[in-house]
């Protein structure tokens, strides 16, 4: 039997677990504590940044993967000296943990991105202000997430305190231009361990607050295929492994900028588990054992996903269900089986037809129905 | 957060376990030993003919239901006499436990059926062989399955073990005309709690050695509507809660005839995982929670499945499906995660197109891949 081992027990865990019954992949979790959102396959409760901890979770399993990137690069070096396959491998994953080590190395390929630069003094901030102002975006290098580690500012006052520990952020900050998109659009794509590669439609992302709140799939009126072939580029130049979703702006006139990079199944991806023949899940755990990757073909014409984000502390949407699922029968709802606290992501809604603003009013009408905003 | 409590661990219960992770339902398990199919939910290992070791379970539940039809009758109306929801209840599962209690009961429905009778005699025997023979079927009311428990007699002679030992079967054995039947089909409906019925395309099946080897949804040239109206007719009439299949026999004028009933998801509805917007295993938690029931449209024009039998004691297919893989990456596998035995129900294979004969050709190539006779 194939053992996974997965570090991190969020929702990409827990929903990792469902191809892995199907498959017979043995899947075991490394959690930070208990009752997370893959406690079903939790194995482990830990401190993933403890060296010890980590190897012995490790010799239980045929490969390590992530539920998340916060695993400290030496660790997981450490881990691969051992003999363990770590899958991505830090040397990839290390592009999707440190936003200038991504810019850097996207730009020696080549690949179009936001103009950027990174500075450690407000001398710095302040030149590419200049350069690219009225407004840019600075960003923390490490540790951001959903809008977490990221501003718009026009003054760099507004980054005071992100320079004065600047060094809590490896010395520098990221600065980059503002695009002035017209929407936003992702990736997805597996490589598994001997270069097989795949990749779905590209997919709208519609954000509220920097939090994705809607994915339309496919994306409409892009040019797929070389969209696909920038993820392949991205892909095999960083040797990922796994899962990559490619965060992309498409600016005023078309053009295609690549905004963020994450190494493992991602919320653009969830129309999957119903709207493609194999879902994100699925091909990550082939793609890190070195199974041949399945078919990437949506199962309908479109698909498209709404997340749900928490209300307040009680709502879980699991005992307010039953309303919704009277009104809407071809609503997929899943749930992360997570402690209700306002904005945390609980779950999310998916609908397939033929036609995205139908889907799109479907799986708005049933959150509004689970956020008690009238079915 | 609703609990769902599943009496038995092998591989329907196992597949109860992906639409519980997306519902955010727990379900627990009562498995008869460790290492079950189901074993990633397993919450008490027990014997089901225990009266103390069933209540004490049935308290961590909001409702018990199965994962096969064994547990006597007896115990599970103690289970409700002390306030436990049972779910399909007694009352309506001792017809898919007796299949003489079946036959009665649908005589009294109208249901066309083979012609049939309980006998407890060789002489009782030999009057249905005169009256139908050459041949007739003769089956034990309680205990079969998979073809176990049929015998296809043309001589009382060929049952007299049965016989010798009547009053293992409740006294009585069921002889049944053997129907000359063109083809087998399957009717898949659920019904919940507060009655809300929905049913699946009739599909059908095809049986080698008496075990499913075979199902394709939805069967050719049959009148669906009335088929569908027949298994709203017995669910009704029995008072199902859950899923119910009935399996027919299509004779040579066209005739349907009930064969069986289960009620539980069935082989028959494997195909629903992929080739159903709601799955029988999603839709059986809706029905035993008296959730509102979910769409039961097909994904696509067609779905095939195929079932994996066991060849020997060490071929688990997990450890041999990457060659299968490599060539049918639309072929969705499912691992029951049970040790290998010839003739054993390990997995199934389901594929998802727009013809029927190529979905048939695609597992058939791909199950033989997996059997070792060629990719």
């Amino acid at each position: 039997m194939y053992r996974v081992g997965v570090i991190g027990a969020g929702q990409l865990a827990r929903m990792m677990q469902v191809p892995a019954i199907a498959m017979g992949v043995e899947l075991k979790v490394f959690a930070e504590a208990e009752n997370a959102s893959a406690a079903l396959s939790q194995t482990k409760v830990g401190d993933y940044t403890d060296f010890a901890q980590l190897s012995e979770f490790a010799k239980t399993v045929d490969v390590i993967t992530f539920d998340h990137e916060h695993v400290p690069t030496e660790l997981l070096e450490k881990l691969e000296q051992q003999g363990h396959q770590v899958r991505p491998s830090p040397k990839a994953l290390i592009h999707a943990q440190n936003k200038l080590i991504m810019r850097q190395r996207l730009t020696e390929l080549g690949i179009a991105q936001p103009s950027w630069a990174g500075v450690d003094s407000a001398a710095g901030v302040t030149e590419f202000l200049e350069a690219h102002g009225p407004q840019i975006v600075v960003k923390t290098p490490i540790g951001g997430y959903d809008g977490k580690g990221v501003r718009v500012i026009s003054a760099v006052a507004e980054i005071q305190d992100w320079l004065t520990n600047i060094a809590d952020f490896g010395g520098k900050l990221l600065c980059e231009q503002k695009v002035n998109f017209s929407r936003e659009l992702a990736q997805l794509s597996a490589r598994s361990a001997s270069g097989e590669f795949a990749s779905w439609p590209t997919v709208e992302t519609r954000q509220v607050g920097g939090v994705c709140s809607e994915v339309i799939a496919p994306a409409q009126g892009v040019d797929q295929i070389s969209i696909q072939d920038l993820a392949r580029k991205i892909s095999t130049g960083l040797g990922v492994v796994g899962m990559m979703a490619v965060e992309l702006f498409e600016d005023q006139s078309g053009q295609i900028l690549v905004n963020e990079l994450a190494m493992r199944p991602h919320n653009s991806g969830h129309f999957s588990i119903e709207g493609s023949i194999t879902s994100q899940f699925e091909q990550h755990l082939r793609a890190v054992l070195d199974l041949p990757l399945g078919d990437t073909k949506m199962t309908s014409a479109c698909s498209v996903m709404a997340n749900l984000l928490g209300l307040d502390e009680t709502n879980d949407f699991v005992s307010s269900f039953k309303g919704a699922m009277a009104s809407y029968p071809s609503v997929k709802f899943h749930s992360y089986g997570k402690s209700p606290r306002a904005g945390r992501k609980m779950g999310h809604l998916t609908v397939l037809g033929t036609d995205a603003e139908d889907c799109l009013s479907q799986v708005q009408g049933a959150r509004s129905a689970l956020y008690g905003q009238g079915a």
